[in-house]
């Protein structure tokens, strides 16, 4: 049985129910966060949380997340995740119940948190070496994606327009400039650097994002946060997407034509077994 | 006791609730409508639906609204607002519950429906009269807000840009144009001629905005619908937002400037008296 979290309680999932006056049901009035647990240890749970306060901030929505560690552990523990390769924890907390009005409700009004925890299963290495596809599409979400909020029918339209095209991941696309994926972010590689769209409001502030730039500065990787062009994509030689659920995702095939040469690059290759060996969880095979 | 409809049941607001894995409460992947009612009549039933079965192709969700027109009817009858002046119901569907996914659900997943009623209270018409104010807000949507989507966290807080400043209407301004309100839609008044902005992707098809064109070309009012430059707001004689619960609804000051001379114009006036006639509540008072 899954054991899910709701306001202060933990309850089975088909019995974790919301007010049909929630404003997260209502208005998409909140944020989530998703932290990955490797064998029953947190990653980067602080950073996670960090963004969580950003993001709370941003919205107005008064509330301390720091109790939020231990429902957490409390939630791996109690669905036997604890020896998981990989579970994650998700996370979401909107403005609460109140009457349907646009503006925020009454200052009393208490926020809604809910949290589950679920195993997740990463490819194999064997499909990993293989790569993953990915298509382009227009980016039609709003100005302040930075903030990680539950607004994302956008999200939802772009990841079906890959699922359509039969691919893995979505490329958005706004004003010709290639910014991130549906729920994850985009680096590429053109002659030895590793290049990412900065840390603006046009893109989301990847956790998994910046444990790759310290990768590739520990690496000795040259890096630049910049805009990448759509047209850049045609002459680049690796393009991969990063992500907590996504972790470092190589695609070999955009848009039906080949990444670079059609392969897993060496960069997105050293990146990924660097990243493996930072969550404790190394790839035997050479890679 | 306020007594909602919820997938196919009429029970009390209180015990109407969602699954956590309601993909609204998750992912704002959904639609809604809101239809007014005046003394137990709706007004435009058949349009809000037509709207709502637009917005359902564009999010592909499967579902015929045609059973909820009893539903809208018996919502008034039950809740006893049939001599209301006006009532409004609330209408929203979305793609159902089921296990967080970006991407669309299992084709089988069978889509929420959730309507309430409520009373609605107009402003007198005395405060009418003297007008309403407004300000200018950065539009931060995405870029399909001509469908009527709960992905409204954007406009959610330029709803309470509006309350921050102490007044009762947010314009969405983007790339210099003002596109509407946050949850209307805006006509200014130049020369003696009625202006909005076309009915393309960047706002709201409001069912009130068509009505008030309607009611300009009956009363040989010359109408262009045309982008309206922010610039031009200083020099206008009138401005007012249209909508559901805003009906007509004049600006006298905009960003603390007065519109025009201050004061509410002859040519709002002249359409919110043959809109209160339309709906066959027409105002005493001489305007």
């Amino acid at each position: 049985m899954n054991i899910v979290y709701l306001n202060g309680e933990f309850l089975p999932k088909e019995r974790a129910q919301v007010s049909v006056e929630d404003r997260g049901f209502l208005l998409s009035d909140g944020i989530y966060e998703v932290t990955p647990a490797y064998r029953g240890e947190f990653f980067c749970l602080d950073q996670h949380l960090n963004r969580l306060r950003c993001g709370l901030n941003a919205l107005r929505i008064e509330y301390d997340p720091e109790e939020l560690i231990e429902v957490h552990q409390k939630l791996l523990d109690i669905n036997n995740l604890t020896d998981s390769e990989v579970a994650i924890v998700y996370l979401q907390i909107t403005r609460g119940v109140a009457e349907r009005v646009h503006y925020f409700p009454p200052a009393d009004t208490i926020p809604t948190v809910y949290a589950f925890a679920k195993q997740f299963q990463r490819p194999s290495i064997e499909s990993w070496l293989k790569g993953f596809r990915a298509v382009t599409v227009p980016d039609r979400r709003w100005s302040r994606v930075d903030i990680k909020s539950i607004s994302l029918l956008p999200n939802v339209m772009a990841a079906q327009a890959a699922v359509d095209a039969g691919v893995d991941d979505a490329l958005l696309v706004k004003n010709g400039i290639a910014l991130e994926g549906a729920q994850n972010n985009i680096f590429v590689v053109k002659g030895g650097v590793l290049v990412t769209h900065p840390a603006s409001q046009e893109i989301l502030h990847g956790i998994t994002r910046s444990v790759v730039i310290k990768i590739a500065h520990s690496l000795g990787i040259p890096i630049q946060e910049r805009p990448i062009q759509v047209e850049e994509l045609e002459t680049v030689d690796e393009l991969f997407f990063s992500g907590t659920t996504t972790e470092v995702r190589p695609t070999v095939a955009l848009d039906g034509k080949p990444v670079g040469c059609g392969e897993v690059g060496t960069v997105s290759k050293a990146i990924y077994a660097a990243f493996r060996k930072k969550i404790g969880q190394p790839i035997d095979q050479d890679l």
